[in-house]
């Protein structure tokens, strides 16, 4: 029962936002806590989307594969899904469903994920062009991401929602990223506007948050100076 | 090995500003996550400070007792002691203290405890004087403390440090709690001054946070108009 009820993070927002992009947990020690999850890779190497424990990595230039075991990320969420359906969905914008998210769950106050899965008459997502070290801020890495969009498209979006209080260590509010059924599309989204689907909800009691104490980068880190909260609004 | 690189905390810093003080969790349960520990009573009823798996509640009338199994709070942190000697200190201050603590176990971007054992020429500590529904905000709360202080004293502190990043959720840098070797005295520390004593510290990688999701008043607050960090700056 326990692991259904525990979002799991590794890394935080706010060591993206200076760039603190060294990945700190591979894809296989991620999996020990989840089944379902988002994060992105070393030096914000595109966007990471797990279904049904299968680890989809979309790239900057859209292609998606199968990322392996060893595959380093410096932030990432997961957890394990037992999905309680909530709500059949028609016709609605990113907007309007995130506020139906909170008002249905009732659960603005602790940690929840959602997924939807339908046919989305548009779906905007962005992946992140990798930087090396010297690695670029988040704002530089949001400069240049790639964009991409599809008309249309059949496929399942995984979101997890934070109360604003873990804002800085989360994004404060929704965070959403998807992958099309063909498993050829997909990334962190942008916008969306779905047009049929089935929403379901998962409430976690228990956020555990894992930090990179062994990255000396990290902890040496003078945070105070990081505009972290702008940033983040700004990028994400 | 993991769980004694973990920090568990029931409840938020936040929830006790509006003054959501319903115990929502048992000291039992709480004791599951650790032999160490601090906390309050329901209503805001004193201080708590486990040591050595021992639950010494610190009254506002001074006294200190033993508390049951039963005993319920709104907020506590809990974790398994592995603490690993830092320094031997002499005639230093709390802010003084603070700053070394920092500065020694180079953790400021991830949560510690400390530990403190040794002579203290003084030691200012306070309780919190429990409220019944309505409850009372935390700064009304803070208006009526009872407030000790003992010169010449044996004791031990125990202190968690939390990174500025998780400020609300937690306090943001150090929160101590006090007992006595003779258990007699004791509470959330205000102030002190150490004459001489042996410090050891226990780093974290893990934040474990547990929301009361079960309370629905907690669950149906609106923390927006809340000003979470003024009130935790003028009250803890």
């Amino acid at each position: 029962m326990s692991n259904q009820i525990t979002l799991y993070q590794h890394g935080t927002l706010a060591l993206l936002v200076p760039g603190l992009l060294k990945g700190t947990i591979t894809l296989g020690q991620l999996l020990k806590h989840g089944d379902t999850g988002i994060g992105t890779g070393e030096g914000l190497d595109g966007e990471l989307i797990i279904l049904d424990g299968k680890p989809y990595h979309v790239h900057a230039t859209g292609d998606v594969t199968l990322a392996p075991d060893s595959f380093k990320m410096p932030f990432a969420n997961a957890h394990f899904a037992r999905y309680t359906p909530l709500a059949e969905l028609e016709n609605v914008d990113e907007a309007d469903l995130n506020k139906q998210m909170v008002s249905l769950s009732k659960a603005q106050n602790t940690f929840f994920s959602i997924e939807i899965h339908g046919t989305f008459s548009s779906m905007q997502t962005r992946a992140a062009v990798k930087s090396n070290p010297p690695y670029k801020t988040l704002a530089e890495t949001a400069e240049n991401q790639s964009v991409f969009t599809r008309k249309q498209i059949e496929g399942t979006l995984i979101g997890y929602y934070s109360p604003q209080l873990f804002e800085g260590a989360t994004v404060g509010g929704f965070h959403h990223h998807f992958i099309s059924d063909d498993h050829k599309f997909g990334g962190h989204v942008l916008d969306f506007h779905l047009d049929k689907g089935n929403v379901s909800y998962q409430l976690f009691d228990t956020f555990e948050q894992h930090l990179p104490v062994n990255d000396k980068q990290y902890m040496q880190h003078d945070f105070s100076k990081d505009d972290i909260e702008n940033s983040i609004h700004q990028s994400e």
